[in-house]
């Protein structure tokens, strides 16, 4: 794939703001940009150096369009590795509308999503895992995801793979040299080594696909299913837990939350919560199809929260017999899922009833939703189920679905191999499961692609990066 | 007003883009930033040339929040006059957040609506109106209110007005002068001169006051009463009307158009159509409501637009007859209002049924919405109701009622110095009223300004602006 055209596109979210930046990347970003930009001091842009700014006038003929700053990166300097201009103009829609068309007038074409970051793959200027991370990066919302987006961006695993791999073609280049002098009986390739290889390989291959089950889980929230009636407080419960990261939320995208269905921030980790009907017998037949449906729900999520009103128990519309029937139901049900039993509303409880129903559920957490009472406990209970340690210890993790698929079918090739190794494979046959298996690490890197691989990649980019 | 602290305010639009941009102004601009960005290259931001850019990490200590590019403006070269850089982030809300509440931690404070205008202001980049103007250029949304803002920020009338206030001042002092030396009779300011100079003050006042009937038009939109029954085809008309322009539209803000009543762009100049229920008659008591709010909704216009379906003329379920006896209670009730008849879906007519169409209401417009038929016709006549050769002509017109009513009140001063001069009225009376007129000019140009007003008109900027 070559992209020798010079490309345009907003690069800043859409709709109104204080300013708006345009992106022009190409051989001719400057040329294109320079007879429509008047520079304030009358310089010319394609005079600049790269990296440096100039106010002035975006004309189309006599007319002003705008009063912008001007920005002029270079070469392999800028983020695509090719020259890039840089357009910071006032925010209407209607002038980042006006610039656009000019600068397409001019000869620009309007950029591709993730256009600009596939050039900068194209250029070398990062491999494609970084690529991808990018647009993780953008899409991150919480601290997890944010780091696992930037330690990928920064080389991340891939590193890791890419030294593999070198190491791994290697060998194969000396076996498939070995296939030259066949004849001769030599072995250039020492196996015990690349024995050795190949347990290093696997060993890393395991520790990555193990962590694809975290790292899935830390970057799209982990699955709560809130098993409760309406009216336990639900709703209550989740702002409540939401509380020390509503500015994040509510500031920035002006977020309302209306339903329980949301992803909510605790402790950098995001959670989403799935609401359920509760699981109360009754003889009605449509409560019988919620049932099975609360059901499928748990099935999904990974923790499980049941809430119940502790008011109803005082008022004996419901027993705390009927709450253990319930939760053995869930239990049996999900023998090895996470389970949390909360109790709402205990401030209209005594102390003594508390103790009660502690000494008949020892596992329940007693809280006040309304009144933020308990609810940090009940976070860092949630907190408790994630293995965050991961994140702290810094280590490699796969987050990409795309990356798990490629590390899985790399391990099964390089198994291959290291059986062909005990039962003394030819060289020949040797060399054909390597080659795979460098095939699907060169996938991860970028090195293997096809035009259809990175269609698929880029297309989820937003347009503008 | 002094502002010396340093300001923070995410400066693109709010939600996810590629790219975001945080803006930081103010005496420690550098200073705070700098130890929170690690320039690649190495650098320190406090040692960087103005206009220069820097790719660099954004760190927390020794957590990496971001990779960013970081321009420094300093002094009086930058947008506010004081020292400034710009953070361009990656376009995640939770990254912008983060490097905001880092900032804010550093020592910046929250910038309010328009405060980094507010400092361009007071640094003196920019005189008050030409600060009002930045605000009207990014809620432009059409190619005449972009012109208007472009011609106010670019000075507009306010330098006119400055030079005619400081002839204004001038005479002022020397008459004041005079009054040091009242027991001498001297005449330091030359009364003929003056007399000159007050009418080309009121010259340049009637044509800034008059054109303020076509800016407010110009900026806001003209707005067009649709009369006309439910499925006469008033939504098709919209969207033909807007044909040519809907790329500017729906491409931005991926605007859909539900409703009909909305602002459209024809020939670069904003309609905003409102939709009436028609003024049939029934018998029907809810229906004689219906007619009075669509008179009430004509009187907000300033075109009327009357559409039929031709169908129900030939069907004969309406008569042109109850057409005419319609037409001629709007004209009667609004005499000066421009009025378009429309007749929609001429194409089911016969050439013969339209000339008798035209025979009977020879001012018809027969159109095809559907068809986009004689819909161009249309637009010309619509704008042809818009004085947009003031625009043409790139005379200065005023699009702000602040600034209109500063010119009113000055206009009334005016109209007392002339009287006073006309009737010889000493000069300590005829120095009073000129100080009045002064002051209003000085509120439009903004060398009287008040707290309170600085606070009126910022209040209405975006934040980051």
């Amino acid at each position: 794939m070559i992209l020798n055209d010079t490309i345009v596109a907003l690069a800043t979210a859409p709709g109104s703001g204080a300013i708006a930046v345009i992106r022009v990347s190409g051989p001719e970003a400057i040329q294109i940009t320079s007879p429509v930009f008047k520079a304030k001091n009358k310089v010319s842009l394609e005079n600049q150096k790269s990296h440096t700014l100039q106010l002035g006038n975006i004309v189309d003929g006599e007319r002003i369009i705008d009063e912008s700053l001007v920005s002029v990166f270079k070469g392999t300097r800028s983020y695509t590795g090719e020259n890039t201009v840089e357009i910071s103009c006032h925010g209407s829609p209607f002038i980042q509308q006006e610039i656009i068309n000019l600068l397409l007038c001019q000869g620009c074409r309007s950029a591709q999503p993730g256009e600009f970051t596939l050039r900068a793959f194209l250029n070398g200027k990062m491999d494609l895992s970084q690529a991808e991370a990018v647009a993780d990066l953008i899409a991150s919302d919480n601290a997890a995801s944010h780091q696992l987006a930037m330690q990928q961006m920064r080389g991340g695993f891939a590193s890791e793979i890419q030294k593999l791999r070198e190491e791994l073609l290697n060998f194969a280049s000396l076996i498939e040299l070995e296939l030259d002098f066949s004849e001769e009986d030599v072995e250039f390739a020492d196996r015990k080594q690349f024995q050795d290889l190949i347990f290093k390989i696997q060993k890393v291959l395991n520790k990555l696909i193990d962590s694809f089950a975290v790292g899935n889980v830390l970057k799209n929230g982990i699955p709560v299913a809130i098993v409760g009636e309406p009216n336990v407080g639900k709703s209550t419960l989740l702002n409540a837990l939401l509380n020390e990261e509503r500015a994040i939320v509510s500031d920035i995208a002006g977020t309302t939350r209306d339903t329980i269905e949301d992803e909510i921030s605790i402790g950098g980790v995001g959670f989403r919560f799935i609401d359920t009907a509760g699981i109360r017998e009754t003889t009605d037949t449509i409560e019988g199809l919620g049932i099975k449906k609360t059901f499928q729900k748990i099935e999904q999520a990974q923790v499980v929260m049941y809430l119940f009103d502790s008011s109803k128990i005082k008022n004996e519309k419901l027993s705390l017999t009927q709450v253990k029937t319930e939760v053995e139901k869930i239990k049996n049900r999900f023998p090895g899922k996470p389970l949390l039993i909360v109790a709402n509303k205990r401030d209209i409880l005594t102390e003594e009833e508390q103790d009660s129903f502690k000494q008949q559920i020892p596992e329940l957490n007693l809280i006040s939703a309304k009144e933020n009472d308990k609810v940090e406990e009940l976070q860092e209970k949630l907190l408790g189920f994630v293995n965050t340690g991961a994140l702290k210890s810094n280590d490699a993790i796969v987050t990409n679905s795309r990356h798990y698929d490629a590390l899985l079918k790399a391990q099964e090739e390089i198994n291959k191999v290291q059986e062909g190794l005990n039962i003394g494979l030819t060289g020949d046959l040797l060399a054909i499961d390597i080659r795979q298996a460098l095939y699907y690490f060169g996938e991860i890197t970028g090195q293997i692609t096809t035009d259809d691989l990175l269609g698929n990649i880029f297309a989820n980019f937003c347009i503008g990066k």
